[in-house]
């Protein structure tokens, strides 16, 4: 119990530290090639004697420049891009492929019906069933497991390489499914982007000699805010992301090495795309160029608060159905049997299901279901009002007039279109999310949102007409932010939707739309759609479960905490501490007055007791325990009467792998880490 | 030692208790109204009952609709906005006066001399006249005094309202001196802000019938957000630099009011500037408008590396030169001894020789001296290269024409006039900061840093003006960032930057060049310019302390810990509860096993003690004091081997007023933020 509080770690800290370790490195290499010497011989000595000092001179020189774990930030970040990139690549091309079959049975309705239905099928099929054979726990975002593991919980299933080879190949599969799933990758990236981290880390200690020093937690709060800006290429709202997602205190020292790896991740995402020919330079994910003289009516402010009223309430309603289908299909005998064995099955037959609905020749005519997400998205955001298109349709250029024909089928108009996707997609949304594979939930709520938005920008481009222009894609951009910020209770949205588009113009309005919608969707206790899913999944994740149950909050310790186990007296026999090392597993063994009184004196090392062993049984000099061995003093107590919230606060705060609970100075027990994920298990199960 | 951890406040939950709260409120008042028809007389009975009513409906409306603190949040932005915006105006009026009357007297060389000079010696010898007579510690920019008030120290100078008063008169006659004397109005506002917000605090305080919760804490960090948000109207950034300025941890809950607090107090400033037909709708204060479909080539991202790492070493230079400035000024006995009698007459003397320095006819015709500070940024922000300009200067419209001929005077040309001002501003801005007036020192650094910028922009569109068309502006704006950035060490600059000019295509750049020059910065334990002043003034800012002296991470509370006062033992008799409470002004007592032993079981409160006496003196039945008074247990014992840094830690993370300190259970004694305040200072003078 060293440090309570986490150091402020700068680069410059511990480059000093990290130099001394290096050396000893290099001499510690040095004296083992000296001593393979006398070893049987191998082949190329001296070249390799060679490479591998340019390796070590190399190490010195990087790490005279920034100490090891900035490599590694910049590591994280740029592999999450590039996993991030290639994924969009695959997918991209199998969409592709889908739209050009598709294009090429025009005419023939039951092919092309086939090919519609069968295509998001397999490959939700496949999804599932690849990510279910290889690792069960790669199923869902991620996020909501990702927020307890960032807190401290230790939950080895989610961070493991195999999840992230299942959760990569099933998220490729499910995101190649396309519109008609229309499901996401924001959420699988945090995850995906925590467990590099996870790797990173490990990396790190092995690159420094097995000396961990407390840096997981930082490593997995960096990579929380790669995982946003990689996917996006947005730095700013990947690192407020990260704030967000710590539920109670964030460690300032995180922030600079948020912002570097974010940016490190950002950059290679958009840079690979002007490498790949898709870009000119770096710019904006959906480029919009609104109009920058007079981008909207001061007055409008209030239609933006208005519609992140409209987007608040309508998130309410969706994460109430939410939580419904997700508690039916856990209570549901006849669809929990059939989801126990028959996951990609199910997986299939819900794809088939939507993408029947979806045909064009069903309800897909309706609903735009011909666009992808990507166009989807940047239909709704066009700056054109539909209003002033449906005037004058003839000569539009190219995108513009596919997106003008989706929407404004020749049998229907723009509002209706509109109107009936906002109305169906509530409930595809819902299903969609009871499947069982590597998805995201960001990215559809965030056209949902985008679509609301529209809706509402063209119902004012159409009433205030004959007045003034108004600009619906500011009202689409607002609308997603403010809707996405309402399900996931979180601000930093409004600011992904202005670097998604790069039109800084709305930051106002996206900002107070999001504002509204959040203080509609936070009143009344209503967990978020995060909660929601960590409530039903029953996660050790205390935040979420006192939000839902506020009760929790006073809970005190003293019915959980475990027996202190074997402890040492200050002037212990040899036989004593024998069998303390014997039987005690801890690397620290706490100390007290006398086995009658059990006060609390400290800790001692084992290595110290060992020492103290060797020492009296080769002299012979018969030392006490307290004089051999320095006893360090314990210098945080928690008492029975602390609340869970209160020491889970501690720990995370600080670190902590094992808190000492006394009562008036006696030894009362300990709490350690997989204690307190036993007790928030305990708890989640009550709820 | 009841809560620990800070709850996380939202305002679903405090709703409740407030309504609750408000309901015994009016109960209260109505009670008092109905006593006090038995008191004399007074006129309009029934018409006082009739408004107070309406005012107690209108209040519990407003509380139904979101708890109390979130109207002073709004109050706070709004109010700062409006100081902010009106000081803006009566600046930008003085200004206009001057440069009239400037013009009006051109040809009189001698009569024009003495208006530029006289101008800035008079208006800084007034706001240093004003501010000290008024409140001595009004001077200076009060982001380092801010700092520590946010940590938990008391500082009641640096939040009284003369202080607020002399700042804002100060602060107006400072800015109004204008360029000559280049200083800016950051600092000041979030000090200001800061001091809006203690007394938002109190009115929330009032409001709450005098139970205050540990609230003031959030409401500075709040106030430290607007503060910047309500200079620029940029909410974003505010955020982020309230997070970054609080040292160690941010607590998660005081985000979502940071935001909402923030987006108020940029609004309001923004519809400020559109009602008083300034602008035609809410735009960023420097719009720019850079070409959109390619902002910058790939390959310039190293460009801004580059000018990052340049940004990084001048900002070593020019931290150097003001810490010795700082120190010259301090320690020599001249200056010394004139500034302790003679402020206002110094601060005349410095600004009257910057003023001959920059007039048109000595230097000031080199280094573009008769641009304001905001025409300064807007030049250097501009998006035509001046090598552009250079070639076909004819037929310029009119503001880009006035800046070409400053920039570019007959007899020199503009990398001349941008060297020399580089050159020489380093000078001039360390000495206006030994100016003891209220004043900001961030604008000046951010110019300068576009200065910068615009310099590495200029030569590198005049190197590669055959091939390329480049933008210098991105490079002022990445170069402002980054220069910033260096000189606080910290990234908000880089949002900063781009929230103020509304160009998003140059986020990249500005946050590559704002990482680059912060590595640079913060190399070899240097100190940012808050530091440097903290450690010279000695604050009790214990994060600068640590930084510019690591060894006193590993300073224990054991030899500062007070005695806890007196004590009850478990069993105390009449006498010694009567003593106590005679003697005693803590609101809660420690009650230890017994007088001898000193074992801690935990506190008592004052009104149960009370309680206790009562019934035994009426009664006649001695209770003993463990049954008459519930003994609550203390629920975290630091002990004397807890680090000073430990100790404040958990003091400014959990908001505790008294920590206990025990050693084997035995009461050692307390530590108050009085006490760690002490501390701190006591350290501060030995670094």
């Amino acid at each position: 119990m060293d440090q309570i509080c986490v150091d402020v770690k700068r680069p410059d800290q511990s480059k000093d530290q990290c130099t001394d370790q290096d050396k000893t490195d290099a001499d510690n290499a040095e004296e083992k090639l000296i001593s393979s010497n006398k070893q049987p011989w191998k082949p190329w000595k001296h070249s390799r004697l060679r490479i591998r000092d340019c390796v070590l001179c190399m190490k010195k020189a990087m790490v005279s420049l920034a100490s090891m774990e900035w490599y590694c930030y910049a590591l994280l970040g740029m592999l999450t891009a590039l996993i991030s990139f290639f994924m969009d690549l695959t997918v991209a091309k199998v969409i592709n492929a889908h739209q050009w079959l598709y294009g090429c049975l025009k005419g023939q309705h039951l092919l092309q019906f086939l090919c519609w239905t069968l295509y998001p099928a397999c490959l939700c099929a496949l999804s599932t069933g690849f990510s279910h054979s290889i690792c069960p726990s790669s199923a869902g975002s991620g996020v909501p497991e990702a927020r307890a593991i960032l807190l401290g919980m230790d939950m080895p299933d989610y961070l493991s390489l195999s999840n992230l080879f299942a959760k990569v190949v099933g998220m490729t599969c499910t995101l190649a499914s396309g519109s008609t799933v229309f499901l996401g990758k924001v959420g699988p990236f945090v995850h995906l982007s925590t467990m590099v981290g996870a790797f990173m880390n490990r990396l790190h200690v092995s690159c420094r000699g097995g000396k961990q020093r407390t840096s997981k937690g930082e490593m997995l709060v960096v990579a929380a805010a790669v995982g946003v800006a990689s996917c996006f290429g947005a730095p700013i709202s990947g690192v407020l992301f990260s704030i967000e997602v710590m539920g109670s205190h964030y460690s300032v020292s995180n922030y600079c090495p948020c912002f570097f790896a974010a940016a490190c991740g950002a950059i290679t995402f958009r840079l690979l795309s002007v490498f790949s020919r898709d870009q000119e330079t770096i710019q904006a994910l959906f480029k919009t160029s609104y109009p920058a003289e007079l981008p909207f009516q001061p007055f409008e402010i209030f239609l933006f608060a208005l519609l992140g009223l409209i987007c608040g309430f309508i998130c309410c309603i969706y994460l109430y159905c939410h939580r419904w289908a997700l508690r039916f299909v856990k209570t549901n005998k006849l669809i929990s049997r059939f989801l126990a064995t028959e996951k990609a099955l199910y997986s299939a037959i819900v794809a088939f299901l939507l993408a029947c609905f979806t045909f064009y020749h069903s309800a897909g005519h309706f609903i735009a279901a011909e666009l992808t997400m990507k166009q989807l998205l940047s239909s709704l955001l066009d700056a054109t009002s539909w209003h002033t298109i449906s005037q004058n349709a003839t000569g539009l250029p190219e995108p513009q007039n596919t997106f003008w024909k989706a929407w404004n089928p020749p049998d229907g108009n723009y509002f209706k279109t509109l109107g009936f996707f906002i109305l169906t997609k509530v409930g595809r949304l819902v299903v969609a999310c009871t499947l069982p594979l590597p998805a995201g939930y960001f990215m559809p709520v965030f056209i949902y949102g985008a679509a609301v938005g529209r809706f509402v920008g063209e119902g004012s481009a159409y009433i205030f007409s004959a007045k003034l222009l108004i600009n619906p894609g500011g009202y689409a951009l607002a609308g997603a932010a403010a809707f996405s910020g309402a399900v996931t209770q979180t601000l930093s949205p409004a600011l992904l939707a202005i670097e998604m588009t790069g039109q800084c113009t709305h930051a106002v309005p996206a900002l107070v739309a999001t504002l509204v919608s959040n203080a509609v969707a936070r009143a009344k206790h209503r967990p978020s759609f995060y909660d929601g899913i960590s409530l039903i999944k029953k996660l050790p994740h205390l935040p979420s479960l006192i939000r839902a149950c506020p009760k929790l909050a006073s809970v005190q310790i003293k019915q959980f905490v475990i027996p202190a186990g074997e402890v040492l007296e200050r002037d212990e026999g040899l036989t004593g501490v024998q069998k303390i090392l014997n039987d005690n597993t801890e690397e620290e063994i706490p100390v007290v007055n006398s086995h009658d009184s059990l006060t609390l004196l400290g800790t001692v090392n084992k290595s110290q007791l060992q020492d103290f062993l060797q020492e009296n049984k080769n002299e012979g000099l018969y030392k006490q325990l307290e004089e051999a061995c320095a006893i360090k003093p314990v210098r945080l107590h928690l008492t029975p009467e602390t609340t869970v919230k209160q020491a889970h606060c501690i720990m995370s705060v600080t670190g902590e792998q094992r808190l000492f609970v006394t009562e008036i100075g006696r030894l009362y027990g300990v709490l350690t880490r997989k204690e307190m994920k036993k007790i928030i298990e305990e708890m989640a199960k009550e709820v």
